[in-house]
């Protein structure tokens, strides 16, 4: 038989969560989302982002951690790569910047895994597809989304104005109203992996 | 940065496909299918089947090979393991019974790359999910869903009763209607490769 790929998945009580100071949106509107990655690409071309996957384990299911922005957003903590920036690199910064505590000390050592899955943006619109669509020979962005392995214990500190949230797969699957395109089929792009649910 | 995998991808041209002896479906209705399955479940347990993700391109985009049966319902060529056989050993069968010549020398030599999808059913019930459900400790089948590489040149022989289309991503994505949950998020599990597109 082939063997899927392991993940070792650990109870989200095994980790430590606390506060810091907020991350604020760069942006106040989709609008204004969107003309400032217009500038961006006149200066430094295509932009080029990556976004993490963290998992935990809550009664034996897999669940993805998310961020929450008011009630309702939810994204993948990530973020945009500086020009030339490696992506490995680039995705450990961000998550960082997210997620880490401020003192060096008790930050996390970052596990980055598979790439699951690849996004453009042809325009300067919000609509992403999971290729570059045909006849565009100049996608404004491409995401790359990375499984990241967290060890068994981790401390997490998460801006003051967003909420970590512990989301089962059942939760995101088939749920693109909530969710977005993106993140609800995360569960179809994880599908190939076994995750492996460590007790803690 | 990180090197996502190569897929060579031929155009549709480079192939040539023949017709074969009808391959009648053993159903004929979603009950039967269902009742079917059932009885197998009793005799030998869960149920495994493979399936291949057969790629060629045109004009620059990749398509998939759907075997269309009737007007309108499509399914990728594969299908149930015999109790204990190998996946890729089954697989290669599979595509063999469905796609290849009847002669043994133009048979392809198929190449079965990797894993991408993993789709569960719960229950003895047409839905399925790509990730095993909670408190779902005898799940009914569990179907594994492969990228098969194709070589330059092809024949294929195609049953009389069933048609092959080469569907574009662009097609399948966001159509769930048309091709159902497991085809139409394809686009998705393939999008970390990177699809190299050959010229005849
Ligand atoms: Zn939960
Ligand atoms: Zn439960
Ligand atoms: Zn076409
Ligand atoms: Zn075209």
């Amino acid at each position: 038989m082939v063997t899927s790929p392991v993940v070792n998945t650990y109870p989200l009580a095994s980790y430590t969560f606390g506060v810091k100071e907020p991350k604020m949106e760069k942006d106040t509107s989709v609008a204004d989302r969107l003309a400032r990655m217009k500038v961006n690409y006149m200066k430094e071309g295509m932009r080029t982002s990556v976004e993490g996957i963290l998992m935990v384990q809550e009664h034996n299911h897999p669940h993805i951690l998310l961020l929450q922005i008011g009630n309702t957003f939810c994204k993948l903590p990530g973020g945009r790569l500086k020009p030339g920036e490696n992506e490995i690199e680039g995705l450990k910064r961000k998550l960082s910047s997210k997620l880490a505590a401020t003192s060096p000390g008790i930050q996390p050592e970052w596990q980055i895994g598979e790439c699951v899955a690849t996004w453009w943006r042809p325009n300067f619109e919000t609509v992403m597809y999971p290729y570059c669509p045909p006849h565009i020979a100049k996608p404004k962005e491409c995401k790359k989304i990375f499984l990241v392995h967290l060890s068994e214990r981790e401390y997490f500190a998460v801006p003051k104005n967003l909420k970590l949230l512990a989301v089962p797969l059942f939760e995101l699957y088939d749920n693109v109203q909530r969710y977005g395109p993106v993140i609800s089929t995360i569960p179809q792009q994880l599908s190939r992996f076994q995750f492996s649910m460590m007790q803690a």
